[in-house]
């Protein structure tokens, strides 16, 4: 039986499990990649596990999230982010120089290599051949400490491309087509494999704003073969030798088919507030427009923004709207700059802005009260841009373009009718992407002379094994659906405090509860009980890094999300499984205690524990969990397990993952 | 006798008192200017005095300090800024365009003109022969209803420029020597005259960068004569028809002269953290700098980025320093950008920003801990940046741009011999300023119908009258010097509450006190004591609204600085003038009385108060103040008397000052 292109790649790194559907694998990685908001406990964690340098063939650190620097800690962040890529020997890019997606796709991504991101879009490099995958930042510094990263053997779907887009619709809409088909949760356990005749006609530019935003189908990674696209992308910048020709085999089986025709794909948005919200921008027509932003790591690129500025060339941006553009990286900049597109577009109104993720995140121009802003961004959650009951539409930049000139959403080829001289911008790659490379710092070329912490870089707080005994009170009792933004906020007010688990940890499950940190901590020990669905959303490590620092040991739920619970397992808290009746009988205040002992159940592989409840009744709670998932538990969470690995190894730098 | 010019353009606008120094006098305004962070409240109030329509011959409404809008208050205050450009009939300049005296010099300032701004920096356009002048926001309020601004006949003093700059010093050495030599106090009360052989050898560029800077002296405005260098720049803006020819007369009698022999001038560079901690360059050669940023009203313009981008062109900032170019106007961005300067700074690793005024007050790009910036901006206060402790250095964009290349400070003229192929770069204007107005919005192309409030858009709150009993607490005693950055901090968390009273009120004197708003709430009512120069540098007018709303009813003061004090005459808290001995004997916490009756002792115009200290001593305090100054204090501060002055005249427009 033939290989899909993902199986491939799998199987050329695979160092544990078989490669079946929802089994675990572990896989080596060959290049990592982290920001800034989740790159500082990247390297604090590396810093805990006492290795002396990056085992991966590379590792990139880059600043895009806290560009603005508002405050001294985002700063103090990136200087310490420089000294660590330096210390440790990974590639820094400066703060300015763009969005970690964009500046790794333009400098590193390469064919048939496997790339582990601290970011949940690092798949964008999928349109170029290689297998990414977002995950924690613990799972980034221990395979940069040369371990496999583990992940749930996913299915692999063809999404067969034939024809060919249409003036006006774009690689946005194919996404956006894929999300009104598919779903946000359409995707999850799912890696989607783009195949058939309509790849070939996709610019690699344009393959990267799938696989990008392939992401908001929930799945574990998207790919594109390679091919004459790819091999000219790759020359065009600079890195021609790094072509690898890649394809799955002829006789591949998918677990699934999904079929495109691009010629049928017209000019598409997504409405507030949900990225498969999706609908033709023709039926929300008219609405009108305050903001219109071009940019991100989907469409921020040369080639995403020079069509926006082709329609804009000798036009203005309608009085009422604002524009910005926000340009993926400095290279992008640069190029739009030394043509002359940036001043034109300058001259028609565009408000010219530094690369950044800025607004993406809700950090920089949020939409005014009661406002519709247009986004070639990939995510519209509610409040997500920094303003609560916001109105957010994503779209192409040729829709966001047409909006900005309009003042309200238009469908571009009613827009064309309409003005009579507009052309469809199409697709068109530079020459040559001859940006500098002046703002990314090359290991040798370190800076700092070991570690720079300011004075709110702490350092990673390293668990303790699993004991005989868990017994303490139920420090909070919690409804369904408790989400990680529930138990660590990511408003900018708290995201800052990143570094430093410590100050973080006093805002654990504030919006819950903003008694409950001093109360964990004055308690030194207990649970929290939850409903359904505990710990949904992002998969930040620090919702369980923080309850692990306020010395939380177990957390009770009707179930769990699944990245969430890996979490939960990595930072050495105890994932129970409760029924519906022992959940309502519980109630805050409670005394818990686990009756066996818990250190020898875990590692017996035991999945029933009983619980007494105030000493007075008792309960069955479960634990699911994989042998490697106890072993994890055991010894106190990831970090506390790797470094005894990696002493026990007795090297003084890290073992490869396939020694 | 003659007229120096200063006087002649006042004799031109004079419509109440005569111009002896030290008299007040009231004059007639041609032209206001407002931005977003003082703008809300000019026209919040504009609003309280229910008049329709602007009476100066021009108003213009700039958006540049929040131009990130990182939180959607900001959004909402320029889309309610654009509203009430609209309704009541000024120019608006969009959210990027540029810092409001950039754009005011390139599309208005006009010779022989007054000028009257909110913003202390608004004297900039005097290197055009425009008498500007800042001033409390209210000032700008009542000037736009055809109401006179008053003001103290200042000292005009003579600086007499001779010889020409010699390679690598430059207009901002020009000023930093001013402040070196006359301290930030020198200014107080006086307009700086700029006269003899030295002016025709500098450009409207660098004669705007002088006088923007006297603001930094303390001075009421600085004012350059036009000659064909104004006319020639007029020119390049396509505004010759504005010139006008303006000199003083040749037997003009001037309170003092300085001499300047600019052949003498050498680079220079403001220690931390005074503009007047100024030394040459060399005496502090070797500080290794972490961060550069070249920009501001200062130094943000075309001329001034250009020699630190030719600087740049075929090097890289050094790999520990962090680069950021902030232009001063889209225009300035525009043309760089056209003319590839744009691209060639961000291949030599420049962070090109967004048209901001940002860092300078912190909004953004804020130092990392223990390090040094060096700005080309006009102000280095302690904590301004951002980061308290911090450490800028304030300099030239040559100077700035020589660190940046060498990563420490270094005199331009040291790195040139060392790099032997550095080329002093001068000063250079563009054919033409032919950037386009697409974010000028005039007043007929008004695009809202009537103010468009978000929820933080308050009202302007209106005071009571003066009582007869002034007694309360010293609720707080402070040092020399007290700034407005610590009365109201300007830092982003707080300045997005300007037009929100109520909630901006918690943060007054914060960094002196953060006990303090809650302790003067709690009070109801007291008084302040400060030493010398209380509430010297920007004219925020929240700086007594704030103070007002809290409840305080006097400021026991050594000294006050200008601006300061007319807004607590607006905003009816009594100014008490007290000597050193009474300074050092009040405590903070100890009860204050004024002896007389307030009210009858303001409006018979007594000069000396007795204040009763624990019923125990007494000192004098003086009142220095006019009729019109007591006559606002009465009626409990200007917004209320300006209401009831236009109510009495019945119009249901403004009265014009020369009524």
């Amino acid at each position: 039986m033939g290989q899909t292109l993902t199986e491939k790649i799998l199987d050329d790194h695979l160092v544990e499990g078989d490669l079946e559907p929802g089994e675990e694998i572990g896989i080596e990685i060959d290049q990592v990649l982290a920001q800034d908001t989740t790159g500082t406990m990247v390297w604090l964690q590396f810093e805990a596990l006492e290795l002396d340098e990056v085992q991966t063939e590379l590792a990139a650190q880059y600043c895009d999230h806290q560009t603005y620097q508002f405050d001294f800690k985002n700063t103090d962040d990136h200087r310490f982010l420089r000294s660590a890529a330096g210390t440790y020997g990974a590639y820094f890019s400066r703060p300015g120089n763009g969005i970690c997606h964009n500046v790794h796709k333009e400098n590193f991504a390469a064919p048939g290599k496997t790339l582990l991101g601290s970011d949940s879009h690092t798949p964008t490099p999928g349109g170029l051949g290689q297998l990414a995958i977002g995950a924690g930042g613990l799972d980034i510094s221990v395979a940069m400490g040369g371990g496999a990263y583990f992940v749930e053997m996913p299915e692999v779907v063809n999404v067969r491309l034939e024809g060919e887009l249409p003036e006006w619709s774009s690689a946005k809409d194919v996404i956006l087509e894929m999300l009104r088909r598919l779903s946000v949760k359409g995707g999850v356990g799912k890696v989607f494999e783009y195949t058939g005749p309509g790849v070939e006609t996709l610019s690699v530019p344009e393959r990267t704003t799938i696989t990008n935003m392939g992401t908001e189908l929930g799945a574990t990674s998207s790919i594109f073969p390679t091919d004459e696209k790819t091999r000219d992308y790759l020359a065009r910048q600079g890195r021609e030798d790094e072509y690898v020709e890649l394809s799955p085999d002829e006789d591949a089986e998918y677990a699934d088919e999904v079929v495109i025709d691009l010629s049928e794909i017209e000019p598409l948005v997504a409405k507030p507030s949900m990225p498969d919200n999706v609908v033709p921008v023709r039926e929300v027509a008219g609405e009108s427009v305050e903001q219109v932003i071009v940019g991100s790591c989907t469409n921020g690129g040369y080639e995403d923004i020079l069509p926006a500025a082709k329609m804009l060339e000798g036009r203005e941006v309608d009085m009422k709207t604002e524009m910005i553009v926000a340009p993926g990286s400095k290279q992008a900049s640069e190029i739009l700059s030394r043509q002359g597109w940036t001043a034109e577009m300058m001259a028609a109104g565009v408000n010219f802005s530094e690369a950044t993720c800025g607004a993406c995140i809700g950090i920089g121009h949020v939409p005014s009260s009661d406002s519709v802003s247009v986004r070639t961004f990939n995510r519209n959650f509610e409040g997500r841009s920094g303003i609560e009951d916001d109105s957010v539409f994503l779209a192409s930049p040729e829709v966001a373009a047409a909006a900005a000139i309009k003042g309200e959403l238009v469908d571009p080829r009613d827009l064309a009718d309409e003005l009579g001289d507009l052309e469809a911008p199409g697709v068109e790659l530079p020459e040559k992407y001859d940006g500098s490379k002046t703002d990314i710092i090359e290991p040798e070329e370190a800076v700092d002379d070991g570690l720079v912490k300011g004075p709110n870089i702490g350092s990673a707080p390293i668990g303790e094994p699993l004991e005989a005994d868990i017994e303490g009170e139920v420090l909070l009792k919690m409804e369904d659906n408790i989400t990680t933004d529930h138990i660590i906020p990511a408003t900018s007010d708290i995201l800052k405090y990143r570094s430093n688990i410590e100050k973080l940890s006093e805002f654990t499950l504030s919006r819950v509860d903003d008694t409950f940190a001093q109360r964990a901590l004055d308690a030194d020990g207990g649970v929290l009980v939850a409903g359904e669905n505990y710990g949904q959303g992002s998969s930040r490590e620090h919702a369980a890094m923080c309850p692990q620092y306020l010395g939380i040991e177990a957390v009770l739920a009707q179930s769990f999300a699944r990245i969430h619970k890996a979490n939960l397992f990595n930072f050495g808290i105890v994932p129970l499984a409760i029924d519906e009746e022992t959940y309502e009988r519980i109630d805050q205040g409670d005394d818990v205690e686990i009756v066996t002992d818990v250190a020898e159940a875990v590692a017996a592989g035991e999945t029933e524990f009983t619980i007494r409840v105030n000493g007075d009744w008792e309960a069955t709670a479960e634990l699911d969990a994989s042998e490697r998932e106890r072993g994890i538990l055991e010894a106190g969470g990831k970090l506390r397990l790797t470094k005894e690995q990696y002493a026990d190894e007795g090297s003084s730098g890290a073992t490869p993952a396939d020694d």
